[in-house]
């Protein structure tokens, strides 16, 4: 980070207080603020641009940020940028990519060597296939089982990256030469070797309309493990950064929920005081699974078993 | 529109129809569907890929559709394209654009002459400014007013027309030089005199994900009456392309509602049979307006006056 | 703008200076820059975790940006934003809102009052359509034409104000209501009365690296004039911030060339001492068009006449 | 692929006779188109629009396309849009989806298990590191070298995908549960345990002018030999799909060039007859490489040594 400079641009001292500072995420990777612009200031500024002398009434700026994120205006969220260096698996990296609204810088593994650290679930986090759910994973396995496993995994991934020095032709993460004679492989072609769990890293930067909703995925429970602690991660400073915006995100958004048509109409039947059951909300057109669903969604209209 | 000829492409015989065919809009405008890639057999086909031998058990192409749309995997939805030609006033261009994720060839006033052709309200759309709401229209004023207001509309466009073609020195719209003694402004130059009711054309080109999300923002009763009109036509053009993808939109997303946490608690609160009155709302985090519209959308709810 | 206070973020002192500032364009425009994040040295920062050991001998700065630029290595300039307040025609934002990769919050003409401010060029500047170039300006006309034209887009632009103001039920830019008794009609129609020279403002937000493609189109001879000179207050700011960036920009794209296999294949021809003749062109593959625009930007070449 | 059936859409011919094709990539890849809109027509179709009236005088087609990529203007392209199902490594892939303009299906190993293919370069392509150029790829290795790295490849590969069936619980290919008794891990953690060197697959949507920036970058001699052979599939795919665009983009970018300004200069210089030499090229502002580079790029050009 650069020493303090004095700037008339917009602060936000509790993300000043954190710039640079790497916060662990898994067993070696981290999240790391570079940089950032705007505050939740800049949202309001925005705002008023669009609206004009017709906002004079509008009375405090937090209530005006409710405003934007109830009516889903989301452009004056565009106005806040953030930059993240991150370390993190490949698996996880493939994940975050899909986001394709932001810029990345990614270390490139055709011109470096990549360091010799890799994922390995904790006993607690090495789930089993979930039942119910296809892409889902369930309770922790056997200890037995577990240690079969993280052997595996450690064995492999070991294995890999002594094969992957042994085509550079180095033998040591110095990166020195280990012999003259022997032809070292490009190193775009030698990182096939290594698996999706070791760490790569990048430069990510993003504006918050984005970011929220990079988050609205990452952090939902249907995220993959992985992926949501960096979500997770996140999400603790963009608080700092923006709390107004944070906090109406929040209430509008991440707690709040999106109905169908049929929830809707269930809700409110329910709210008159009707009984709802199955055939109700098969009749308003949910299947079977949508309906099984809503229940347990709302236990305060299940009839009861 | 091309003569009819074979292909191996998915073909939907309900657009196919009206391929090429103008759609009235407003007084001067159309839409018009160019062309199209895809239907909901091939949404389908790229969920398949996505799920791979995951979804051998999925039964039925309709609903792993809204399947989709209820989870908000969108991506298999971008796997269809749409093209438009559409006929629009400059004010309309002015709010459509604003959509970024679309493909754009729009007529140029610098390579080529505007026609005569601007826009005009009707009796029954020419509204009063609404009260309520800052950027809203209330109801239609009164026949001498509007008599009053569309002369001078109508005025001031005819005479601005004048005036480009004497600036370019046409003396008619099949763009003959009136007098070779006259300089004529670049056309570049002289269409700024034209105002924002004149119409501009273009073609317009999105895929079905990024379409329906400017159908949700632009057929919803806050968007301006002009525009809405069109997001109107083509929703219309929508259902007959990709009807179980429209279909499952209007369940999930234009039917439904986003609650926000406040909403959620109140409604589950009232599905319990407790009363719920504006102080309860407020003690939740709603603001008074926000406590004021929620009884308005649920009167189920609402406590007697 | 804030007062000064601390940061650890980087800075540029060049542009902390004008930061807030309001640079004229046009009669009634302006550019001011809101705020930004990074420097030369974020570019070089990111480029730097692209290469990760690979770049340890890359001795400097401003050689490693050169050889960004170069090489068309653009990602690291997307880690630097700006964002500007801008005020600008309308018929100038329709150009520049073509670019799809910026933030834009605009003034909301449903919203609010539009200013009594509309464009009207010089005399200098009211060209007249040029001969060879069908979207181009040529000379400008004479004293007596420029103040007949002058005189409709005033004239022209006054009345629909005033009508405007007139629908509005407003007697004055002070906002207040004229007559109670008088229906005002919503401004979201009044505004259609408005031409294309009417002035909005917007707040912009881009990366450095979608910005010198902006301006690469935009402070292009070819480009409108009103929308060059914003090119060129933008240009004059972007040169402040990241001067080596700026610097490297101009030398390889700017003031470089993009050749075709054709013209690329001619100067090969002359510089190995051989007389290239227009028909030596056409043989090539240029069009008539092409060869003699050829000669024209390569008079070095051209044949003797 | 459907069967024949009728359309009254832009149909290419050449493109319906590939369509649906698998055409091999690599040892287990595949490109296949599954759709298209738009052929040569539909670009000039969308330019006519812009141009309007202005191209009355434009005679023919592959002049207006030849225009268009000359001069950049690039929107028209844009009109144009193609859907293909790719098989690659996930190297590759990783590449790949670096361009952020398409729309992506992709293969859920979440969901589902991954094949038991991966890619294992040929002698041929089982290069040294390049020492001149940091990411490249030299001459091959020595064959038993070359065997010896095979050897790894293949064998951790094999090594890796037996755990991975281990972890699942699986015994085979068909997917069969091996063993009742043992936990099956949660596939979403199982795959972290393969290489870069597997296979995924997914669908790739994108529009003619991104793809052609897409290739201008994938089939340059600099991208790795592993993408480059799935550019160059495509590149193929491209003009039987649009001959008339993929000529002008051969003839305007991929075999023209980018020159600097001091290029551009020393260039202009040699035109005239002057001597070039190095110091020359320093003096014009190039870097002792820039100025080797040039030399070797314009050999007509080099002094003699």
């Amino acid at each position: 980070m650069s020493d303090q400079t004095t700037t008339r641009r917009p602060c936000v001292p509790a993300l000043e207080a954190i710039l640079g500072d790497t916060i662990p995420v898994l067993d070696h990777g981290f999240v790391r603020v570079v940089d950032y612009m705007g505050d939740d200031g800049a949202i309001v500024q925005a705002a008023r641009v669009s609206y004009g002398r017709g906002t004079k009434k509008v009375n405090e700026d937090r209530g005006l940020i409710r405003y934007l994120m109830r009516h889903r205006h989301t452009t004056p969220l565009e106005m806040c940028e953030i930059k993240l260096h991150v370390k993190l698996p490949i698996f996880v990296a493939r994940q975050w990519i899909r986001h394709r609204t932001a810029s990345v810088n990614e270390y490139s593994a055709r011109y470096s060597i990549l360091d010799h650290e890799f994922y390995l679930p904790t006993e607690e986090t090495l789930g089993a296939q979930a039942t119910g759910n296809r892409q889902g994973r369930g309770d922790p396995v056997s200890k037995a089982r577990a240690a079969e496993v993280l052997g595996w995994l450690r064995g492999d991934a070991e294995q890999s990256y002594a094969h992957y020095k042994a085509m550079l032709n180095l033998d040591g993460p110095d990166g020195g030469t280990a012999d003259p004679q022997v032809e070292g492989i490009a190193r775009e072609l030698a990182r096939i070797n290594l698996s999706l769990g070791f760490y790569t890293q990048w430069y990510w930067k993003i504006d918050l309309h984005n970011l929220l909703h990079f988050l609205s995925l990452r952090i939902d429970p249907h995220a993959q493990h992985e992926i949501r602690v960096y979500g997770e991660a996140i999400a603790r400073i963009v608080e700092k950064w923006v709390p107004w915006a944070w906090e109406a995100f929040r209430d509008y958004r991440l707690e709040g929920a999106s109905l169908s048509r049929m929830e809707l109409a269930a809700l409110r039947a329910a709210a008159r005081g009707e009984a709802v059951g199955q055939p109700d909300l098969e009749a308003l057109g949910m299947s079977k699974r949508e309906a099984r669903e809503f229940f347990e969604r709302f236990p305060e209209i299940a009839p009861e078993k």
